[in-house]
């Protein structure tokens, strides 16, 4: 016998009409929907829209970092800073901590300016303190902190080998300002800088400390700063100083090492004395580097213990700026 | 009844006395024995036993380093450089790889121009290989070793910062040659220093070896190249060259990371031209450099694949030879 098509049940037909419609329905709607897919994609070529939300950001890249900048009364300086550190290779988001109380942050001013490479939040503070810098910020999501001060310019090169390095020491503080402390045969410590007697390890000198106005360190000290003895922030309060000491205190506690890792700077500057603010920085202040000595020997009061640890290792990059920097007579 | 002395039983008599006589002699010997070991020892005022055996060390001390010299054909510059290196601050004992088959080890020469800071140990090889200093020494007891070419003086102060490095990098060879090898389109490894093109990894220089010829390892890696493919020998034996590539291959595949840590040497010198042998070294040779690139690839295949990472860490010494070394115009 033979079928012919037309006498077959009416469902068995109809069940193969639909099963091959549905076929090709399906069919064409993947090739419509792979066409779709490699459609160039509309660009926008109006004006962007300058007071639109930065995209809220999934996930950070790992390799990338926040500039936390606190500023006090040297707006320009930090205008020009950020023009220099917004395109920082790297850099995942700006804060920047004002300390200008009462007064309105220039976010018109810096909307007008767009676009900018990277998000800048500016964040308020109803107290001018110095360690309004370390708070936890909500904004912070990378593991990286790069802290700078409003005054001082480190180039874009330093920067990247930096937080290289950082990567590779992301316990350490990673920074371009060294600094020591001494003990006396009181027992009572100093700090200071190369002008102190050399701590009297072997030759050359030592650093014990690395100053968090210039340096990449990990965000879980912020959080780790949140949980320090009430008395270390009525110290740093009370001489509006000494948050880099008592940073470089938490880190070494927690490591059992050296708290820094020093990079030594290829183009580092102080941009001071160029602000039209007429204010100069704290560290002019005459009790400044006495006030520091004075918390170094509180800090190890409260912590019971002088944790810090020197270290002798200067780090420098590989043939940058010229593959001289590393010929030997051989 | 009362008892007379002279009528107890003679037993208990005995047994009293016996003790009694028994306690003096012990309080007398122990009386003795206190003196005796309080008396001034007695100073040895002759001259010195030179043909004295080293006192066998029971166990080094865990910071310090023993000296792996291999030599040929420049017995002046070895006997120079031992008077140097004997010398070193860490330094337990220095093996003297004699490369110089059938020729007798200077052993009473040394022995009469002792004593000396440390044991030295002649090894005397039957053939004369690149490779023998590479062998898994019995003499050798500590975990660090520094190995130098015969011919290559670096200051104590440059090995005393370099050891302390190593003791911060146990895992990495530390030492003051950097080299690198570069990848090329056809996939063809090159070798070389500065003069080779740069990896193209952000801007400055890498290296991607540390050369053993001057520099710190871990005694286990000594074990470890005992234990490589038979390629690997034969690849250093018909070369008689390439045991610091294999060397840098070993570590960098062991630790998944860069094999060396450079540390920038403040004096380092080739003696080469001071000796007297005429004899200048392997790498002068005119294909040196060629067998070197010709050493990476054979390597990348017997390996099955390229295990070297590139790094552009540069350490020095803080604030040695001078403090200048880490001011900044701040």
């Amino acid at each position: 016998r033979y079928f012919h098509f037309w006498k077959l049940p009416g469902r068995v037909m109809g069940i193969r009409l639909l099963r091959f419609t549905s076929v090709v329905i399906i069919v064409l709607l993947l090739v419509a929907g792979a066409l779709t897919a490699l459609l160039p994609s509309v660009k926008d070529d109006k004006m962007p829209n300058l007071r639109r939300e930065p995209k809220p950001q999934s996930q950070p890249a790992p390799d990338s970092f926040t500039l936390i900048m606190q500023t006090y009364n040297r707006t320009d300086l930090l205008l020009k800073l950020l023009n220099h550190y917004q395109a920082i290779p790297h850099l995942h988001k700006v804060i920047v901590v004002w300390n200008n109380v009462g007064e309105k942050i220039p976010e018109e001013m810096w909307n007008s300016l767009g676009p900018h490479p990277v998000p800048v939040v500016f964040k308020v503070q109803t107290v001018n303190r110095m360690r309004n810098r370390l708070q936890n910020f909500p904004e912070l999501e990378t593991k990286a902190v790069l802290m700078m001060d409003d005054d001082t310019l480190v180039s874009a090169h330093d920067l990247a080998f930096a937080f290289s390095v950082w990567q590779q020491f992301p316990e350490h503080i990673v920074g371009f300002i060294p600094r020591k402390h001494i003990s006396t045969p009181s027992g009572v410590y100093s700090y200071g800088s190369f002008e102190l007697q050399n701590p009297g390890f072997g030759n050359g000198d030592q650093y014990s400390m690395v100053l968090i106005g210039a340096a990449f360190f990990h965000s879980g000290y912020l959080e780790d700063f949140q949980r320090q003895p009430e008395a270390v922030y009525t110290l740093i309060d009370e001489t509006q100083n000494c948050d880099d000491i008592a940073m470089n205190f938490l880190v070494a506690k927690h490591t059992g090492k050296p708290s820094g890792v020093f990079v030594k700077p290829v183009d580092i500057r102080n941009l001071e004395k160029d602000t039209n603010s007429g204010y100069s920085g704290m560290w002019h202040r005459a009790e400044h580097l006495l006030q520091r000595s004075y918390c170094v020997n509180k800090l190890v009061n409260i912590y019971d213990g002088m944790p810090l640890k020197y270290s002798n290792i200067m780090i420098s990059q590989f043939g940058f700026p010229h593959y001289a920097n590393h010929k030997n007579k051989m």
